[in-house]
């Protein structure tokens, strides 16, 4: 049997309307299929096949580039709610009346808009490393322990990821730099890097999303499906903060954290990460418990 | 073969020093021996058979009561330091070297305690509902969320706990109602009920836990045992913020809050309770992650 995997997937384009999106599909089972929704700047090539490839075991997973993003035609829109136009243009363009999903950092913010705007597109939704509208320390690249890294001229690609999605522990980095390994062992068909462009429009997406409109969290009880949120405890990107928001708020969310970690928690335990959600996606009853 | 069971098991007793200590024993399997520490004013009976049972079809499960309480001997201590020497001297008197502790509410308190003063005593430990030293919102049965209910003379007995141990919402009001049916399922051999000369000591003992001795919550790197910290979204006797402030502190720690619940989390959600917490107790790795 051939092992499907993001090392070897071949990259998918479909056009709908005006965009032309591309994206992978792979892995079989009786699952719903599950989408993924990529972090700030990532293309289909920083999903690391230690987390795609064993929920790909049990059912179709389908990672999505958004518009403007790797070979994806289209402008990065600059607001959550144009990702999340995009996103349900795309499952509509395959067909997908309902699948899982799982986003993580932006992407789960693209999660939470698309499951407001059409509740029936999602069964059961997976939140890692993201934050709710109106949350707080959401990509301030500019803070320090962001910063250091982000401007040090000797960490180039990869090698920043490394710093600024594990935490600072020796336990930690070393887990980053086996996720580097993973990303890099796919050789041909890869996506071009993100450039200036796509991170502007991007972190204005960011800047509004702190915004609070309305009552804080109170649209987050409009999210009925049940839901899974993730977060490392150290997370510098995102403040696990923003998780506690989200599971006070969310009426059917499970909380996980994880220790001695950071935005890159799903990455680093990896082998628990897809244990826990493999549960969660498994269970069929009304409740995010599993 | 005989179901071990908490509806049946019988209460047994050893004298250590000057203290005979009620206990039960019960269960079997591969697994190291788990000690269970028990809540406010709870004794032996207010474990829930669906919590003990499940784990203990995989090891030895421990009930123990604090010296005060129940058939034990002795004065209830005013304070968390005077409940864990007790805890340690009743291990020593069964002269077990090393168990996995389930501590809830109070017994996490003691549970933290007993790690710091013999770190060699647990080899994994779950906190339940519980706060560290200095930590926020512990216990104030004067509150009004909580007063109201206790103060109530239409609610005796275990109908008080429904209200404080679960949600204010028909699904956790219903778990609640079913566990205090599985309570009332051990009809003989039962513990008395604790008056208040136990409430007083151990109220005393939760308003000396609030204050903050050295630099707050430093003591907790200390506690090196991959440890899971479970609570309720909506605990309203121990604020779920005393669960944050654990994972955040704790060196090794995976936090796991489940939604639509408060104190009694594990009661309310005791299948999927039992199934993580044996999850976490079969791993034997370093990491708490599962």
């Amino acid at each position: 049997m051939k092992v499907e995997s993001n090392i070897s997937a071949p990259t998918k384009f479909i056009q709908v309307g005006k965009e032309s999106y591309a994206y992978r599909r792979f892995g079989t089972g009786s699952g719903l299929p599950l989408l993924f929704l990529q972090h700030f700047t990532g293309t289909l090539d920083n999903w690391d096949p230690a987390v795609t490839d064993p929920l790909a075991a049990g059912r179709e997973v389908i990672l999505f580039e958004s518009a403007g993003v790797g070979r994806s035609s289209g402008e990065v829109p600059k607001t959550i709610v144009g990702m999340a136009k995009h996103a349900l243009t795309f499952l509509d363009g395959l067909d997908l009346k309902s699948c899982d999903v799982l986003g993580f950092s932006l992407g789960g913010m693209v999660a939470q808009k698309m499951a407001l705007e059409r509740p029936s597109i999602f069964r059961r939704i997976i939140l890692v490393g993201t934050a709710p509208r109106g949350g707080e320390d959401i990509m301030h690249l500019e803070k320090p322990s962001l910063a250091k890294h982000l401007n040090d001229p000797k960490l180039q690609g990869y090698a920043v990821l490394q710093k600024i999605f594990f935490a600072p522990t020796a336990s930690s980095q070393a887990a980053g730099e086996a996720f580097i390994g993973r990303l890099l062992q796919r050789k041909d068909d890869r996506e071009p890097v993100s450039g200036p462009e796509v991170a502007i429009a991007q972190i204005a997406a960011f800047r509004e999303r702190e915004r609070v409109t309305g009552e804080r969290f109170t649209y987050l009880k409009s999210v009925r499906q049940p839901t899974l949120v993730v977060n490392g405890i150290h997370d510098e990107m995102i403040s696990v903060s923003n998780s506690y928001r989200l599971a006070e708020n969310l009426p059917n969310a499970v909380l996980l954290v994880y220790p001695d970690s950071g935005h890159g928690s799903l990455f680093q335990f990896h082998e628990s990460f897809t244990r826990q959600v493999g549960s969660f996606l498994a269970a069929n009853s009304a409740s995010a418990t599993y």
